[in-house]
């Protein structure tokens, strides 16, 4: 199956859910949440004019005689001030970020101010209307759209938030997820490992990129290689979660016991996607909450959690941004054998070009922890070295 | 002054502080923390050869014979299985995962084997040494660094860790950061404005970018504009804090309370940056803990964090990769004036070329949520349409 069907199903399931129950947070706590609805602006951003500058203010019909004579400086108004009127042919003396008074419409800066000995402020050089004057509304319009419904907040968008006064944001509350590994094989780290077993990483890249994108994680561990129990641990973890994440294939083997419940007991499809590392991918469903089964090479995991689990989990969560960002970069590299599937490369940058990271095995993770990023070889290309790629970086895939 | 002599002074005295302590945390805590040594490998991954398919490991000497005739099928190896010896001549069921037998050297897929009517393993094409075998130590080899001091654990980092059974890590203890605000303009948001005020918007944006990068924060609320009271606030935020950052300039000019006490109880040294938005950025001191002062206006003080405060938060976590991530993308735009200063614009991506997210005035922060990221316009220089510029993610600056 290509990956981009398996993406549009997956998507498609994700927004068959009813939407996630609305939180109303502090901003201190909404980083990283998705805006349930748009934020509208109740003021102007800034309030009122203001000045940009330490100076004097005036009305620039005055600036002539300012220029000959000087001002007279008929108030002072320091920021956070609420000023009188300005009188009639005099200036206001003015700081950075308080507001301009009625009458006025320019700042000059004090270093263009002389000051006589009878204490008149007389400007050095022309003034222009506006100059050094942040208008009211520059920033944001009363009334208007700030920022829309799915945005994830960013630090800046919180900052937007504040500025118009709103301390508390209607976010949706994040997805209660369930890791779960399979395999005999698991032993956690911590323990000492006996002959034929291996630990258990994929738990902790999992939980790692939950943590990332702000979703609430419920451990499952390591399921058991046993029906009954594993439908019994199954049926608990459906009933907290709104979401199973396992790891370790899916497969219709015979040493399958996770696919052998879902097939008896709930819902499973078993993609094999277009895509490596990455093959074998599961949606299920058991006891109505659905279940992602991701591949249980480490590095497959990794990769099919972020191009496929994360969309999905950000499309649950009503997240209008839910692409993987890629950058159009050259190729430090050759790959002259064309495949059957997407490849995704784990890669670095070196002055702006993609060099490959290491083993590239599907069974391999360190050579993720060594790049930055991804690249994408597409099924059916090659690449030689000075032809550009996309390059996915993990920032991007985490953000 | 130019940024990157800023930037170099800043990243000096980041390096001239202690370290920070090191705390050993479980993993499932350590996701963004700061390495505080290299994670050394106590173990291959993986520790044993195993097989990467379902099928019959054999040794690849017996082909010949398994093709004419098949090979006996002497024991069954399921992953976490400790497998005895193959019986010379014959062949092992194996499944996914499980360790090859000491004297198999490779494993046929299920697919490519005919079960005989009694009982043999038949091939059905040539097998090679090595094939389907994932080997002991093809991830990572014992005794070898897996992961360097100083790098900030991202989630296959973390897995990386787990899969050589480590279940603790030691990382940096984050910094206590105490946020202040400056001016008697500013309200907290839920309050109401009155004339005059403005809403205190970079206390927002400080403590989300500080929560993006995992340290602890202070919250100092809004600095009084009086001399005694600032000072007894500083101290009693420099016992606690690790670093103090301030926004809303420190200046020379008279309604500058916080500039007046670090003159004449603390430090302060007051650059002028070549760099738009952004000017005023302040190094100071007081009773021994440091403080980085941000420029007031919002847009101004998201950039200098993102590409001053950042580095130096992660040079004093010791951490080994501090600068910021750019991308060389064409523009979609004209700029066609050029400037005395390194101007950071705020925009977006469209179709790969970079497109600028509306108004550019350091007092609006709301461009900067309809992008998602900056474009370097560098001292002295224009762009045409199609020129490549460098645009730098929100996703790496904030990673």
């Amino acid at each position: 199956m290509p990956v981009d069907q398996a993406l549009s199903q997956l998507l498609s399931s994700a927004r068959s859910h009813a939407a996630q129950p609305v939180d109303d947070l502090p901003l201190e706590q909404a980083l990283g949440h998705v805006l349930a609805a748009p934020v509208i602006a109740a003021h102007d951003v800034p309030p009122w004019d203001n000045s940009a500058m330490d100076g004097y203010a005036l009305n620039s019909s005055d600036a002539e005689q300012a220029r000959r004579q000087g001002l007279q400086v008929s108030q002072r108004i320091t920021a956070g001030m609420a000023p009188t009127p300005l009188q009639p042919g005099t200036c206001a003396r003015i700081f950075t970020g308080a507001p301009l008074p009625a009458g006025a419409d320019c700042v000059e800066m004090q270093e263009n101010i002389e000051l006589t000995d009878n204490g008149l402020a007389r400007l050095i050089q022309a003034v222009q209307p506006g100059q050094n004057v942040r208008p009211q509304g520059q920033d944001v319009r009363s009334g208007s759209t700030l920022l829309p419904a799915g945005l994830r907040l960013r630090p800046q968008d919180l900052g937007v938030i504040a500025s118009v006064g709103l301390a508390r944001v209607a976010v949706r509350r994040p997805l209660r997820v369930a890791v779960v590994s399979t395999g005999d094989e698991l032993v956690e780290p911590g323990a000492a490992l006996l002959p034929g077993q291996i630990y258990n990483s994929n738990r902790f890249t999992l939980i790692g990129a939950l943590q990332r994108l702000g979703q609430q994680i419920i451990d499952g561990g390591i399921l058991p290689d046993d029906k009954a129990q594993t439908s019994a641990r199954l049926r608990a973890l459906a009933e907290q979660a709104d979401l199973i994440i396992s790891s370790g294939g899916v497969s219709v083997g015979e040493a399958d016991c996770l696919g052998q419940v879902l097939r008896e007991q709930g819902e499973v499809a078993l993609w094999k996607l277009a895509i490596k590392p990455g093959k074998p991918f599961t949606l299920g469903r058991f006891a109505d909450t659905p279940l992602l089964g991701l591949p249980g090479n480490p590095a497959a995991t990794l990769v099919t959690f972020l191009l496929l689990v994360r969309p999905y989990l950000l499309t649950r969560l009503g997240c209008n941004q839910v692409d993987a960002v890629s950058y159009q970069l050259p190729a430090e590299f050759d790959w002259p054998r064309s495949g059957s599937r997407d490849e995704y490369l784990r890669a670095g940058l070196r002055d702006g070009r993609v060099v490959l990271s290491g083993n590239q095995s599907s069974g391999v993770l360190s050579s993720a922890s060594q790049g930055s990023g991804l690249v994408l070889i597409t099924a059916g290309s090659t690449v030689a070295a000075g032809e550009s790629v996309p390059f996915l970086p993990f920032s991007g895939l985490l953000d």
